[in-house]
């Protein structure tokens, strides 16, 4: 056995299912009809990886436009894909101006101090405007301002952000859309963009120009009440069994002794833990897949490793050595987040950074080991 | 400006001082007496970085072994540390014999299985007993056999792992203790381990051979009443603000709405979010300190960024592009981990990958920057 095999072995791992995200892509771009689709990718691709799925998607369906939180994200994008556009959330310093010509990256200008850095630059940028959520972009009387002064930009793109895309029937909606039509008639030419994943489901009147999706590419659900149809789980964690252990009635397991045997049990021990991110619950109910069947964590979740109750008879033929999933298509992004203090996104971008990752076109997500 | 300085200047980032993790090790070496003290750096020594954590303790104290939980830590480690002792927590499989042989890396052998599969091999190993956290470990049933059988085995050391070292008057410590002595009796000259952060305050007849420390070396406390005297805050983590915005009454802040203006508001918005793992509060009471003073965070947490309420009159001065201090010296992981869902280990091990890192001798965390 190769020592990169070894290593690779003594890992958990986390599969990504390249083929399953580009699926996403194309099951989203058709939702939104007439308008282009872009992909976001920050915070890693949402935890899974930025590199890998921002290539996967440019190389395999027509999207040509991404979106990052920052300018260190941009430039590591702009290495990976030398064509692709690339559009920064995070807005322009003054001391970003010559990083941001050099590898071509876009700006989204998001206060009045911000255009006047970028004012005079034939290089295309995009502008944010505030319709509410009163996080980055211009305010409503910056926006007026903006609209009309003479601004010497190239501007290729303008955008907004929605609240709460997800409660489809919610006013907020409503009122989003309306200023910000407002403003898409004011600028005239200017190309649009108002929808995030859950903004994609509000209607064709949401989409403008362009798209911007993000959890959803990932399989994740921001907030539905249930996942659209033709969007599929992108990846799994399978984590090994080191230890299987017999334990009598009366005795507890891990940290604090939290969980105590009733019964004679068998107990697996399993290389994943609190530092891998997924398993952040805090002692509640959360379940691994053996095998297609269920089995419950018990005690606290240590920081390198979980311990299961793998004492029902389906699990009999076990051993030492065996994986587990510990997300994935049958521990779903959904129920680990229903017995978790976390959200999915947060589960997402928490992911951590000691697995082995696999990246491929065909993965085969939920295949026995 | 440089493209390297504006890369830099564009993430939020992770100051670590080294002289106060070096501080830490000797004042828990100190605590240890005449046991000599190793140093836990695993899961990335506890989210901090283990190469120059590691490094730093290695050639500034007397320490010489080092514990990780997986092969694939070690080998990195090893490759810093030509000269360390390095044991790994995971154990032995079958496939990883000759990656532990060729990196002269020592597993903790964890059952009667693994015994086998390191028998007869000259290279150093350790033994683990479990005393009732039933997680790794032989059994008393096993480590029965093992007390009676011929094994052959370089034996360099024995440990076993306390369930509540934090819980200083609670039985449990003096049950494992008595436990822990009868195997080591049994065993001889074999030098001994069981404490753990907790455990070296718990008293000299815990400390045996060798104790070792994780999170207290990085000024987690492990659930004492308090930290001890001695141990300083290791790092600190600072973010940028990326605009700041006039609120009016009515209106609010971030998804879902979480947050409404009572009064006319400033609200600064940084360059941090959960996926900086920092930050996982899900919208409890949280604040970031500026300038030594405290600012709450406000409405719901995203993914890449926080809104901070910078109202008061302390702040006045503030401006854009300035920092504040997201955890460290005066946002302590205490305080932190007080209105959050997650505890100072979850906190430490969940230390995001987008900071800028920063490490240092002399960083003098809570500089005014």
């Amino acid at each position: 056995m190769s020592v990169e095999k070894a290593l690779n072995n003594s890992s958990a791992f986390l599969n990504v299912d390249l083929g399953a995200i580009i699926n996403n892509y194309e099951t989203l771009a058709g939702q939104a009809q007439t308008a282009a689709c872009a992909a976001v990718v920050k915070a890693n691709a949402y935890g899974l990886g930025m590199t890998e799925i921002a290539q996967a998607i440019f190389h395999n369906t027509r999207c040509t436009t991404f979106f990052v939180a920052n300018l260190v994200e941009a430039v590591n994008l702009r290495t990976t894909l030398p064509n692709a556009v690339i559009y920064v959330f995070n807005g322009l310093f003054s001391d970003q101006i010559e990083t941001y010509k050099e590898y071509k990256i876009r700006p989204i200008l998001n206060d009045l101090s911000q255009v006047l850095l970028w004012s005079g630059s034939p290089e295309p940028c995009a502008m944010h405007f505030d319709t509410g959520i009163n996080r980055l972009g211009l305010s409503e009387h910056e926006a007026e301002k903006f609209l009309n002064s003479r601004h010497n930009l190239n501007l290729e793109l303008m955008i907004s952000h929605l609240i709460r895309s997800e409660e489809q029937d919610h006013k907020t909606n409503n009122i989003q859309l309306g200023k910000f039509r407002k403003i898409v008639e004011a600028l005239g030419d200017v190309p649009a963009s108002l929808a995030n994943s859950g903004g994609i489901f509000l209607g064709h009147e949401y989409h403008f120009d362009l798209v911007r999706p993000g959890i959803m590419l990932y399989g994740g659900n921001p907030g539905l009440k249930s996942l659209p149809a033709g969007l599929k789980p992108t990846f799994e964690i399978k984590a090994r069994i080191l230890q299987i252990r017999d334990v009598l009635p009366g005795m507890t397991v891990g940290y604090n002794a939290t969980w105590t045997a009733e019964e004679p049990s068998r107990v697996a021990l399993m290389n994943v833990g609190y530092a891998d991110g997924t398993l952040k619950v805090s002692d509640r109910k959360s379940h691994v897949s053996i095998n297609g069947h269920l089995a419950p964590v018990i005690g606290k979740v240590s920081m390198d490793m979980i311990a299961v109750n793998i004492s029902a008879s389906e699990f009999d033929k076990v051993k030492v050595s065996d994986f587990a999933e510990i997300l994935g298509p049958n521990i779903t992004l959904e129920m680990a987040s229903e017995v978790s203090t976390l959200g999915q996104y947060e589960l997402l971008t928490g992911i951590g950074h000691r697995y082995h990752r696999w990246y491929g076109k065909n993965n085969k997500l939920g295949a026995k080991i």
